[in-house]
């Protein structure tokens, strides 16, 4: 201190005592919290109380925490249980010691309320939260302040592009010897749009290079990653995934177990509990992932509809200029492709039911769904076009005759085998139909809650459950015909999934 | 469901099973937290992830938590732990049997997402989102996101109104029979100060009515409950505050007891987690707790200073003309005072310690502080003259003739009796001096440091812990003379305290 004296000497700040790591597999989604007891005479000599943000140290590295104390001896007076996300960004093993003290201010906090407060952040601002973020040091409540400051005003040009790198550089890259590098991305909302899979399969098969990492669902029945574990082993680290993209060309891992952008998907699980999209938080999440994983081409699905993620044209085609430019940024070739998304694509919704519709694709199997197959051409075309691999306008065509000539389904057996082994999904015990009550024509089908169905039925943690389709827009059905089947494991996700579907008129609406 | 028939019989929606609700008495500051096994079959049927916004029903109430989900058995499997804050919520008793399901989401969340787009709230979207905060309904993350779109774009005149009504609506409201009810407030920001108790006393002595309901400490050394405990109960019920000002003309109580405008206290921990001001969320707070508590004529002290709340007149001057503003509105008349807010006011910061600083000027003891006298007479002044019991002009002199004659201690002491007995201060048992460095003159203290360092040494949770200054701007020091005194009861502290001094220049400067 300048002018003041204290009597303590220079340098000893208090080194902090110690307290007995205790994992609990608590598990609170990833929010880092400690729990001390209200007695724990280190928490009253350091002052900490319920809600602080503690910092901890163990084995050589540092995690803060928010503090919860409990009066009940339901752990020691000496320990420090941990929730499961902090005990592994420590790495802790069973008898470590922590000390604990008070966390100091976090400095890029400063920023995000001078981001509330209407000023712009620069490059390194926001370097600054984004690292912070990917190190686990941002409670909820920082991210939620941070994601809302940047959807009440809306992040520009500048802002986006500075967050796609800063969530770049806070993971790791994956890097190819190919000089094309083709990928793929759904913007999504849309139960059942389980093209990757059969795109992946038909690009490998005509030579391209598709290193394709998926995420399981946050919040949908399924993501493509939990359809594609019903068919093989995704969990694959970066030394497996070159291998099976060495052989094969092409793979369809989890992006999880890469760590790719991950600060990323800290903001899409808070973006999610608030239900907020924020546009230049998309642009960035989709170019930062993209960037990370070494794509040189990549093709952007846009669903429209009304019950779709993006909801109009005009939302889609701002979405599609955004994202050019910042592709443009990062040197990617991008295309974006409209494609309807007034329903749910293919008949099944939930991880086995997706998967079998993509094995009937992939097959020429006579129950194959027609719509499911004729996107993933579609889409599968312009991958192609845009890596080259068929002349402009060739692209659908050569995708057809790739699934056709059974090259695709040879080559996504190859991948799968390549990745550890192929399976085969389960079939859910307990079906229900939901039955039409009257005669008429499917004229409206609403895709939230046909995904919130699937989902009440236990998907995507149980992956046989979920939804299967029977009627499309357009069709005629007579009264008690079904119009979809429940699919369950377990009679309380059934009844909870069937009292839903009858509060909710307007689902599937025959006019 | 309008054309769907599923086969359920219409109004047996799933009864919810039942879990044994465990008290552990797990304090999370005011966040409702579930704690239930991973294992527990009844989250497997019903669905239930980490993180999840769960239902809790038991005792014929309702309430909303965060659900964690735990693998080592602290827990049973049939039990569903709760934090203290949904137990007191639900007013369980141990043995009580609790429904656990999946929550819906909430409709004034809707109205969140609509504000943080931009669109201003009516009175009734804004009844709903207090409603819901005040039933405990918010967690912090929508917390974070209302309190983040009111700063971003702030709340205008009308949405200020709003709020403050439906936070009034939020809670209890007390009612007096005198037509003139006086109460002072103060923006806050300066350590010390204190004054609080003795307007009260000397109102009271003057024949006002000044039910005076204050808050404890949120983020500084001491709120005037944690003084004021020092000397008196402060946890009195309704009845308990009538009875004193009926018998004394004025009260000191605590307003947590009375649950006036609770929502306010909700948004106010959340702001001060985030460290974010919003002028509309203050002006609506100040005079939601003023309505709440049946004043009619309020003093509101404004400390101006470069490291006060408010850092300078002009924003001392938009805040005055729109807390008159609102208070016409809701017809009470105020007065806003700007005052000194360079320094701390007293020798005390901490509750034991501001406590003696109160005693030392309403008894007109040789040690009683100059400034804390000198403002709380100022202030006193206008409440007199505000509530019609001096002539414009002399109420500053009618305050100081009132602590003269000692008619403001015994006004004080009568109150103290009446809320249950007075009593004395402790002392802490460690005391530390930071010393001047060199000689010289004191231009500059930093409020917020002080306050800080206070909270180091253990205020307010530890009462007798803070900081006593030994100097003031502008008194010339010499090398080795004490600036201030740590007083802390426990080493752990003092040491922290002490580091922190060390480590921060410029907390007292000598030029």
């Amino acid at each position: 201190m300048q002018n003041m004296r204290p009597r303590m000497k220079k340098g000893d700040a208090p080194a902090g005592p110690k307290l007995l790591a205790r994992r609990l597999r608590l598990h609170t989604h990833r929010e880092a919290v400690v729990v001390i007891r209200t007695d724990s005479p280190i928490a009253r000599a350091e002052g900490l109380g319920p809600h602080s943000q503690i910092l901890l140290r163990g084995r050589g590295r540092e995690a803060r925490a928010t503090l919860f104390q409990v009066e009940q001896p339901i752990i020691g007076i000496d320990e420090a249980a941990l929730s499961e996300a902090v005990w592994q960004r420590l790495g802790l093993e069973e008898g470590d010691m922590l000390t604990v003290s008070h966390a100091s201010p976090l400095e890029s906090l400063a920023c995000v309320r001078h981001r509330i407060h209407g000023h712009r952040l620069s490059q390194s601002e926001m370097d600054g939260i984004v690292r912070d973020v990917a190190a686990g040091n941002y409670a909820d409540v920082h991210l939620a302040a941070f994601l809302t400051a940047s959807s009440a005003m809306p992040l520009d040009e500048k802002e986006t592009y500075f967050l796609a790198r800063a969530m770049v550089e806070s993971g790791e890259c994956l890097q190819w010897s190919s000089a094309v590098v083709v990928d793929k991305h759904c913007l999504g909302g849309l139960p059942g749009n389980r093209t990757t899979p059969i795109i992946v399969a038909i690009a490998a098969a005509c030579g391209l290079t598709m290193p394709k990492t998926s995420s399981r669902a946050i919040t949908s029945p399924a993501g493509t990653a939990d359809t594609m574990a019903m068919l093989a082993p995704v969990d694959l680290d970066i030394a497996a995934i070159k291998r099976v993209v060495a052989k094969e060309g092409g793979c369809l891992a989890w992006g999880g177990a890469v760590s790719l952008a991950p600060a990323d998907d800290i903001f899409i699980g808070i973006e999610r509990t608030l239900d907020i999209d924020t546009e230049g938080q998309l642009i960035a999440s989709v170019l930062s992932k993209k960037v990370a994983a070494g794509a040189t081409h990549v093709v952007i699905d846009i669903p429209v509809g009304p019950t779709a993620k993006v909801r109009s044209r005009a939302t889609a085609s701002a979405i599609t200029e955004r994202l050019a430019k910042m592709a443009e940024c990062f040197g990617i070739k991008l295309v974006c492709v409209q494609t309807d998304g007034s329903q749910p694509v293919g008949y099944g919704v939930g991880p086995a039911l997706e998967a079998m519709d993509v094995l009937a694709v992939l097959q020429d199997g006579p129950d194959a769904p027609h719509d499911l197959r004729s996107r993933a051409c579609f889409l599968a075309g312009a991958v192609l076009e845009l890596g080259s691999a068929a002349p402009v306008g060739g692209g659908t065509r050569l995708a057809e005759e790739t699934l056709l000539s059974g090259k695709a389904w040879q080559k996504f057996e190859r991948i799968c085998m390549a990745q550890g082994g192929m399976r085969q999904p389960g079939v859910a015990s307990l079906k229900q139909p939901v039955l039409a009550l009257h005669s008429g024509r499917v004229i409206y089908m609403d895709n939230r809650k046909i995904a919130q169905l699937a989902k009440l039925a236990g998907a995507p943690d149980v992956p046989t459950a979920g939804v299967r389709m029977q009627v499309r827009l357009g069709d005629e059905v007579a009264v008690g015909e079904p119009l979809l089947t429940v699919h369950a494991e377990a009679p309380g996700h059934m009844n909870y999934a069937l009292a839903y579907a009858r509060s909710n008129p307007g689902m599937v609406e025959i006019g």
